[in-house]
């Protein structure tokens, strides 16, 4: 078992020895859903105030939108969430190299066939963090799958809006792009 | 802005105000990554000892190795994570219903249109917990774009390794699979 295995087991230990949340049903309580980025350095929980059981939490590469639709589709019509909050973040990974740059690293370090696997992937980087953010948040609004309502309706009638945040990895602070 | 956006903020506004980790650097710490799924009753720093800046935390529904591919492969080869920790759990959505089902309620709630749209989207519902941590695994050690060992090299190699495990949303416990 390796150490980062051990560190698991050990801190769940403590985690389970005061766990009190086994009553929680499968669908969120408070009917929204967090699509961040993977990166380290956020904590969705913390950061944005999700108490156990209140929301999904999609995170990949990017917070991309696009990677993140058949999730998005399950968690609105199967389990009934209506909101959207979406947050990219500053110093992302995504802003620091292009399609070609990831095709080149598996290529050198996995050889041809792994990289005659990725050529039709699309890594999904991009080079402007709120352009990327508003972007998104234009695709869910213009999607045919997703339950979302244009600013105004939303803003009335409460259900199906989508915003679009950043969160500061240095300072720990978010602000509203859309 | 809806109550969901205002309690994003205040607790926002506390988390910042004693936020001291803007140093941490792009690169997960501990270079590995945990996948695990969407719900809403999942804390996975916490539950499974996740420090800020240390792992890649990637989440879709029902934590699909197929669906994380482009995450892992940006973690591994852009970041430099070696180590995966694949984490499903007890409870799953991703358990209660078929990619017909779900079918049916998109076509249902948004349309003829939006049914065509997912009309070729594999939803990635399982029927077996622990075959699909099992499968999950054998597919990113299968993959020729993951880097991963076979379980006796990564054991020995300390690099590379993909071990899967279930949480129990219950007990708050984890158990390793495989």
């Amino acid at each position: 078992m390796s150490a980062i295995q051990e560190n698991l087991k050990k801190s769940n230990i403590e985690y389970a020895s005061t766990f009190d949340k086994g009553h929680l049903p499968l669908p969120p309580g408070k009917k929204y859903l967090v699509l961040t980025c993977m990166d380290a350095r956020i904590d969705p929980a913390a950061a944005l105030g999700i108490d156990l059981g209140d929301a999904h939490v999609i995170r990949n590469a990017g917070a991309s939108a696009r990677d993140a639709l058949r999730s998005i589709v399950i968690s609105q019509q199967l389990l009934g969430t209506r909101e959207i909050v979406l947050v990219k973040h500053t110093g992302c990974g995504m802003l620091t190299f292009s399609n070609d740059d990831a095709r080149a690293l598996v290529k050198q370090n996995l050889g041809q066939s792994a990289a005659a696997e990725v050529a039709g992937l699309d890594f999904l980087p991009f080079g402007d963090l709120e352009k990327a953010v508003r972007e998104d948040v234009e695709f869910l609004r213009g999607s045919g799958v997703v339950i979302t309502e244009s600013e105004g309706q939303g803003s009335q009638a409460g259900g199906g809006r989508v915003s679009g945040w950043v969160y500061e990895v240095e300072s720990g602070k978010v602000r509203e792009v859309v």
